[in-house]
């Protein structure tokens, strides 16, 4: 290892400052450090995000699909070239750290680069992937998902609660539908050579183990289920309670039995409904209609689709004897992906060097590298998340953390630079 | 009896004819014939009332709570009046003859007394009540309500869920607040003698029975439960099943109680959960917090009571066992309120008289009955709903039975009129 390379220390307060500016743009009228895309303020976190890859030393280049693409040339411009890089939008109401760490951890990395003078073989391409938390379309990463190929027309057809469509909530951001479906050209004709994200955990293993390195074996694939149960508005008050079909009955034991298969799994799996809407929601009336969005995860690829099996069945059963109708859809989000273990092997080999502790951890969040690992192999480096919170406005992980993951993160790309393609 | 009394025959087509227009006025936004208080739709639907009393020979006054007041002057104006009427909105997705009937009937019944030169001794007057569905403020029969002098200063610092005040709802419908809350005096200034109301059922009694009359013997007392559940937002994919507090699962196991408590009355009790609003909602997200809408109605004051208070300690139980804190909060929307024995008397010796079968019935549902009686002896007439259906677009009742419940109404005014204070 040159001594140039072990000059790569971050500078902790730098991306605290970066960590610190970027949480000032979130929606002023939503709780936390809400960012959701699409939105106006998430289209000026970007513009924000654009000037702060400039400063870095890198080249931006947006692509057709929204995504923010910084490159650090390389000495050989026909090598395929590295990508790093994750989110920076939140969900309503999240917080400051998920997906944000992954983006400007690899800003301090590449200054890092550039001020001891290392200089990759290979092009480093910076990514801040287009809205990658799930949406009311039920399509998360839709950056990464694009460049992956992943993304197709009829996509662009899905619907939010208001009968939005996903293609013209495209358009209404400035990008042309056609240039979204064909941005997996340039990551195509671009050869890319390896794929590594840091992201905080999200969980509390590496927490609850005193680690502050998690390197990810697999992410969970998720399963995502609309239901809509049809009962029969009638009046609340005269309608005696034998002769009911009231749909949000059936929707309460739906809820209840989400939990228990969530319960059941027996690795890394989660079930967890997020929203019931009733139909008509007036005080005085029986619920005739309710719509159900639910979710399973797991890493047990078996037990997931077994899980979906009996949810289905147990669901339209109990329904049933309420008198109420339910129509189930499943939609894969993403299948479970492991991490290459060519990738696994340089992040574990790089933590080792530096002499920082690691585990290999499962992720129950999805990432933008489950939809990357289509275009090269993929890695990811985990830091701790106090108490495993996420999502919400409490999630925090400590500088010394991200400091280490972002370490972690320049060592790893100095030794993918130099393995063979 | 006069023989001009034995001529006081509905005509059915006439009423058919109001019906039929007034159901024309509907929220083309909405389904069913949706006429929601303080909507544009509403507004429109009040001129054609106002109309249709002048036409039918009434002198109309509108009071300052937004009652349609028509009047047909009695030959001794000092006389305590007689009233009749109910309400002419609907609930989202309602019906045509929730209410309706009540008000047209009237009409058809006040021409029947003109055509055939009936003169009563007291002034009758027809009262179209402002707003007596349920709406997002949690107080039903707005108008009558207000009339009773039963709407208090703070009720109109109620808000909606959009954070509109109640108070800010009745300026924007051209009413003045302060008009609202003193509407009453008119009432009190103005004696009333009796208060008889015709109504569709709006439950599965009378045709069960085959009988096209019911005399109200109570109208059920409700209580309003909002519940705020409030467990804690995480990731739905990384926070294990066992260390969640997800407030919509402790939702969901009050929906079942609800109806469990409900299924339990031992006479005319009903339990009903009409909403469930999970926050954040984002399919990411464990839901934090989650506010429920429902209700329980009787006959039974002792049951009711009993009910509340197991309901509430069972909620709270429940939730607590998922690490859930719930705020239970309840508001008593009308106490149960027996007709008086007076008014039924006279009801039932009418329906005797002109040889139409008639049985006692309790009324699940509220009505502006329940606060006129605060005024007067008030009393109320039901013909049959089809299938019990009510609050919905199915609601239906036969032309026959409406036009039999008009004819007992007319000879019910006539023989109240007659009736010594």
């Amino acid at each position: 290892m040159s001594s140039k390379v072990e000059k790569l220390v971050p500078v902790p307060e730098r991306v605290e400052a970066d960590l610190d500016e970027l949480a000032r743009i979130h929606d002023p009228e939503s709780e936390g450090w809400t960012r959701t895309v699409f939105s106006e303020t998430y289209r000026a976190s970007r513009e924000w995000m654009r000037s702060r890859m400039v400063d870095a030393g890198l080249q931006v280049h947006p692509d057709g699909a929204g995504n923010l693409v910084g490159v650090l040339p390389g000495c050989d411009p026909a090598a395929p070239a590295l990508i790093t890089g994750s989110h920076t939008d939140t969900v309503e109401g999240g917080g400051r750290f998920d997906g944000i760490v992954g983006v400007l951890g690899a800003l301090e990395a590449v200054r890092q680069l550039i001020e001891h003078d290392v200089r990759l073989e290979r092009d480093l391409l910076v990514v801040d992937f287009l809205g990658e938390e799930s949406n009311e379309f039920g399509l998360s990463c839709l950056g990464s998902r694009a460049l992956a190929g992943e993304l197709s027309a009829a996509d662009l057809y899905r619907r939010d609660h208001r009968g939005t469509r996903l293609g013209d909530r495209y358009t209404a951001f400035g990008l042309d539908p056609s240039d979204v479906l064909t941005a997996s050209g340039w990551a195509r004709t671009r050869a890319l050579h390896r794929y590594v994200e840091l992201h905080v955990e999200q969980g509390p293993l590496l927490e609850e183990r005193d680690v502050p390195i998690g390197v990810v074996t697999a992410i969970a694939g998720i399963e995502r289920m609309l239901a809509t149960f049809t009962g029969r508005p009638d009046h609340a008050g005269t309608m005696p309670m034998g002769d009911r079909r009231d749909a949000l009955v059936a929707a309460a034991e739906a809820v209840l039995t989400v939990r228990q298969e969530g319960c059941g799994a027996p690795v890394h799996g989660v079930a967890t409904t997020s929203r019931l809407v009733s139909e008509p929601g007036s005080p005085n009336v029986v619920p005739g209609t309710v719509r159900m969005q639910a979710e399973m995860r797991s890493v047990d690829v078996d037990w997931l689709s077994a899980a979906q099996r009996r949810l289905t069945e147990e669901i339209r059963l109990k329904a049933g004897a309420y008198g109420v109708d339910v129509d189930v859809e499943w939609s894969c989000d993403n299948e479970c992906r492991p991490t290459h273990p060519a990738v696994h092997e340089v992040i574990s080999s790089a933590a080792d060097s530096l002499g920082v502790a690691w585990e290999p951890v499962p992720s129950g969040a999805t990432h933008d590298a489950v939809h990357i690992a289509r275009l090269c192999p993929m890695g990811m480096i985990f830091v701790p998340s106090r108490g495993g919170r996420s999502h919400c406005p409490e999630e925090w992980s400590d500088l010394s953390h991200i400091a280490t993951g972002v370490q972690v993160l320049g060592r790893t790309l100095v030794e993918l630079d130099r393995t063979p393609g």
